[in-house]
């Protein structure tokens, strides 16, 4: 079954190359994106101002190939790909969760991106985690235990270059 | 630009029919579904494991058509579709945090779906809200303020069945 998706617009950041790039949202605070919706997706952006951060989805558009098992950037052991978020994956769709500052017409202002410029965008999505809170009583977040501190000072290193 | 992808996997739950689902993953509390990766993208899986929680990223298959602004089954006045998780959305991609009960070879068993019957899987990614702490001072959840703890008994009413 192929599945065949459209970008719903395009999302503007400082990074042109993916080397350098921060890996993960809490190395991007403060990194300011611009997002371009299309001209007929506009009123679906309606009361999204009323949420200070959203979920992005969108497609890894540089990423060529992919590989099961990746040593991430922030440990030294292979993980699968699925484990991590690593942008060589099937399908190759990223997720990050940025803040909204304002929306302009169809121009969503954001920040804290640690995306690609001219990605193109799949989805939004309103960043609510009170959604899971009644299905979350423990919380194991495996590898990244000892890893994620490490994510705010790590930059990419053209390690899933393509 | 066209982008095509393929599933990763497949979904398998109890709900085989949209009426009757539970709206959110709250709603969805010990719902189990067993998820079946592709064998050619089992490596993939490797220590996800060690994970309580993981996103699932899916294709919403029984969805035809958007609406731009919609009336979510949480509310009663229209939002715009990326303010909302409501299916019929351009690209209809579907998100959801469940829980990992167990992983035996290249299926993986979960908790907590609100998932459709068959639904066919694009990505996994772990849950590690702790990767935005840094980056979130003051979370504003909008139109969910007032509603998000309906979500525990509300059903699905076919509002969305094509």
């Amino acid at each position: 079954m192929k599945i065949e998706l459209e970008s719903i617009g395009t999302i503007y950041t400082e990074f042109n190359e993916i080397e350098g790039m921060p890996i993960q949202p809490t190395g991007a605070k403060g990194k300011k994106g611009k997002i371009k919706i299309k001209e007929k997706y506009h009123a679906g952006l309606k009361d999204l101002e009323e949420f200070s951060h959203i979920h992005l989805i969108y497609l890894l558009h540089k990423v060529e190939g992919y590989n099961l098992e990746v040593k991430p950037f922030m440990d030294n052991t292979t993980h699968g790909i699925f484990a991590t978020r690593s942008p060589k994956r099937p399908n190759r769709i990223g997720m990050s969760v940025v803040k909204v500052n304002k929306i302009e017409n169809n121009i969503i202002y954001v920040e804290n991106v640690d995306i690609l410029n001219e990605t193109p965008l799949l989805d939004i999505k309103p960043y609510v985690p009170q959604l899971y809170e009644d299905t979350i009583d423990e919380l194991k977040i495996g590898w990244f235990e000892n890893n994620h501190k490490k994510a705010k000072f790590q930059k990419s290193d053209g390690r899933f270059k393509h």
